[in-house]
């Protein structure tokens, strides 16, 4: 069996016709890194219970870095973050053009749901799988969670409200990738909730340390545009540097916590992924 | 039981938070009216097979109408169509503002497949359909002739390649609305085809009839931007007012043979649509 990054860049979207780019411009956020960290959540987890279906879960997989992917492209467009780099390379509407970057993001928005559909599963289960995506990736979530950003922008949110934000924004898509693959992987309802709360910790975790590496990296280091997130609702702006490694810290315990309640097959799957990921802003 | 159009403006989509204007925003442009075509095409084929189905069909029907719509807010933005009028009202980012306009439409465009999964109709049913409405809404069809017809604008493509960029950006997402209805309906794989094949036909004649609208009605009647579209590989300016003319009346009289095939329970329901809809150029 192959890899998975093997697997995202031999099943690319493709839309062949006589226009000269919208064929490349639809893979190259996907062909251009990225840490893969929702797909491997969610194969963490298929993999500690039902290793058959790992294959099976790998369009999922895609689909869920897929709804990612366009996310990033558009939130990088003039009209919202206007930045120029993402994962160490231009950006897409910089290597091509708005126009492109734009209609590849709604391209791969609804390509998402085609690949889960298709994916060789029973349709028992991508039903729910869909429900969940589109709800945690879409106005229960994450664009939610944009808008919020976006329109608050240079106005300071209480401290409940910017938690809300990035739970909507990072944090439900990071916690459904986990109940995504514990529907796949048949686990109880009780189960999957407790892997949707231990993604929202992780989730929180995941964009304090974001917004850490933003205020401390450069952009040569980080791969994409940084500082520039002044008049954000970002930790930084909220709790100061100090104060959101602490934060990071506190919740990097309780996260640790929460893992050792698992069974230790998913426990040793996701152990892993958190120091690899999860320490970034400590070296 | 409701109509479809009562339905749609009480089962809104909803993202309630503290954000002031998003939750007005997600629901503005679904209200605004239009001319609700392609649930009517999926709509009909339920009824005239399965009535019982109906109800059930009605979210299908709304996913099909939303996706649609999203496409319309994105297609209206400065940065592609560049419109102010849509629905007889301001566009959406005229009301609101682009990042709102991105985002509601890229919200609108992921809750099409929530709507489809949380549809009450049987899980074999639900998940051809979410492939059916991603591929053909797409890079199989709707958002590949967008990026067709954008990249293209004030360069002249040649007849084959006008004809399969409309058929991509409209033709197939009224072909599937056929199709989606053939499939909730239990219709076999040649009627489901056989709709297919005639949606592509009725949306290439929709098309020709709207751009003959666009060039000879002015904003006011047409309740959009208008006048416009020099540089569009658009139908009048391949063919000419009277060359369109022509081929709308061709491509009408196939369609309308066509229709002479179908079930009579179909083809009744069918008839007043086309007759509402394809004499518009008529006045």
């Amino acid at each position: 069996m192959i890899g998975f990054e093997e697997y995202l860049r031999t099943h690319l979207p493709s839309a062949p016709s006589f226009h000269p780019t919208f064929d490349e411009a639809l893979g190259a956020m996907l062909l251009a890194g990225g840490k893969r960290f929702r797909p491997k959540l969610l194969l963490s987890v298929v993999e500690a219970y039902t290793p058959l279906l790992v294959e099976g879960a790998y369009p999922v997989a895609m689909a869920v870095e897929m709804l990612h992917t366009y996310s990033l492209i558009h939130d990088d467009l003039p009209v919202m973050d206007d930045a120029d780099l993402r994962r160490g390379e231009p950006t897409l509407h910089k290597r091509f053009d708005e126009v492109t970057a734009v209609l590849v993001g709604d391209a791969l928005n609804t390509h998402t749901f085609y690949l889960i559909a298709d994916a060789p599963l029973h349709n028992d289960v991508k039903v729910p799988l869909v429900k969940e995506l589109a709800f945690n990736g879409g106005i229960g979530g994450m664009v939610l969670g944009q808008a919020i950003d976006c329109h608050f922008e240079g106005e300071k949110l209480r401290a409940d409200e910017v938690d809300f934000l990035h739970e909507c924004k990072t944090g439900r898509l990071i916690a459904a990738s986990l109940k995504m693959g514990a529907i796949i992987a048949g686990l109880d309802q009780k189960m999957q909730e407790a892997l949707y709360g231990f993604g929202l910790d992780l989730g929180l975790l995941f964009q304090i340390q974001d917004d850490i590496i933003d205020a401390t990296q450069s952009r040569e280091t980080a791969g994409k545009t940084t500082g520039n997130d002044e008049a954000k609702n970002s930790y930084i702006n909220h709790y100061g540097l100090e104060g959101s490694i602490e934060r990071a810290d506190a919740l990097s315990r309780k996260v640790r916590e929460n893992l050792e309640s698992f069974d230790a097959p998913l426990k040793e799957r996701l152990e892993p992924l958190l120091t690899h990921y999860l320490n970034r802003h400590k070296g």
